[in-house]
């Protein structure tokens, strides 16, 4: 982490951030200029529990591949969730983070992965910072005038949390 | 399952089998005609760990992508494994079965899963069967001269499973 070494008069770079789910999958695109962040979109790609399994996971490659079609980012950053969750929670999230990151690979976004502990360190200067504080930090640290949703400000943590660590 | 409602002389059908794993995933393809099993092809998706994970994951992905382009299964089956593993032993997991589903999907081919014991019980009559069991089953089945290695035999017995429901 060198933080400040980009000069604050070079080109802004472009950063997603994602928060996978299988039902809900948020994702964020921040730009960033020195210390500077500056918000560009955040949004959640949603699929339905009544679909089949290989159908929602399309969606969510469709969804993402869309995100970064239109956004063109350089760098990305995932959440790495693994704790307090049963096997079989696990192997439904992890496909999901796989057709994620298969999309991110694809378009050669530099891809990093953090632990939610990481990724509340960097916006809320604090690991175990409940989710409400991590919100509220993501509002004011992008200088929103209102809260994205739940998904969508986990997914905007994690982009801060890559520009933080780039 | 209505085995041998497919008339003998119809056109054959082709299944794609696929055993996933993060390491080695397992592929074969069989031709179905009424009762009568042919084999085509097996073999194994290797990744090496000391790659990228997003880049092993598109080793399988276009792996699996070649396999159905060269071959064009219509059917496909694939291993459902999701018990006595740990969260992380399954996250990594779902990520490779969660790119196999995608390219199985993306190339309109009809998917099923089957739990180890149903394919077991499929090639060996019996859910519990040992692996050297399946693996012989596998051979007398399609009539192989020599035994395939583990992973690639898992996967014809998941093709041959996926026969017998079709």
């Amino acid at each position: 982490m060198i933080p400040g070494k980009a000069k604050a008069g070079g080109q802004p770079v472009r950063i997603l951030g994602i928060d996978p789910g299988s039902r809900a999958t948020g994702y964020g695109v921040i730009d960033c200029q020195g210390h500077a962040l500056t918000f560009v979109t955040c949004g959640v790609i949603r699929t339905s529990e009544k679909k089949p399994f290989p159908e929602r996971l399309e969606e969510i490659y469709d969804g993402i591949r869309e995100v970064i079609a239109a956004y063109k980012p350089q760098l990305a950053g995932i959440e790495d969730i693994f704790t307090a969750i049963n096997p079989r929670s696990a192997l439904k999230l992890g496909h999901a983070r796989g057709v994620l990151i298969l999309a991110a690979r694809q378009h050669g976004l530099l891809l990093e992965e953090y632990s939610p502990t990481v990724v509340k360190q960097a916006v809320a200067g604090y690991g175990q910072a409940p989710k409400e504080q991590v919100q509220h930090m993501v509002r004011v640290l992008l200088k929103l005038v209102a809260s994205p949703s739940q998904d969508a400000a986990d997914a905007l943590a994690v982009a801060i949390c890559r520009a933080n660590h780039r």
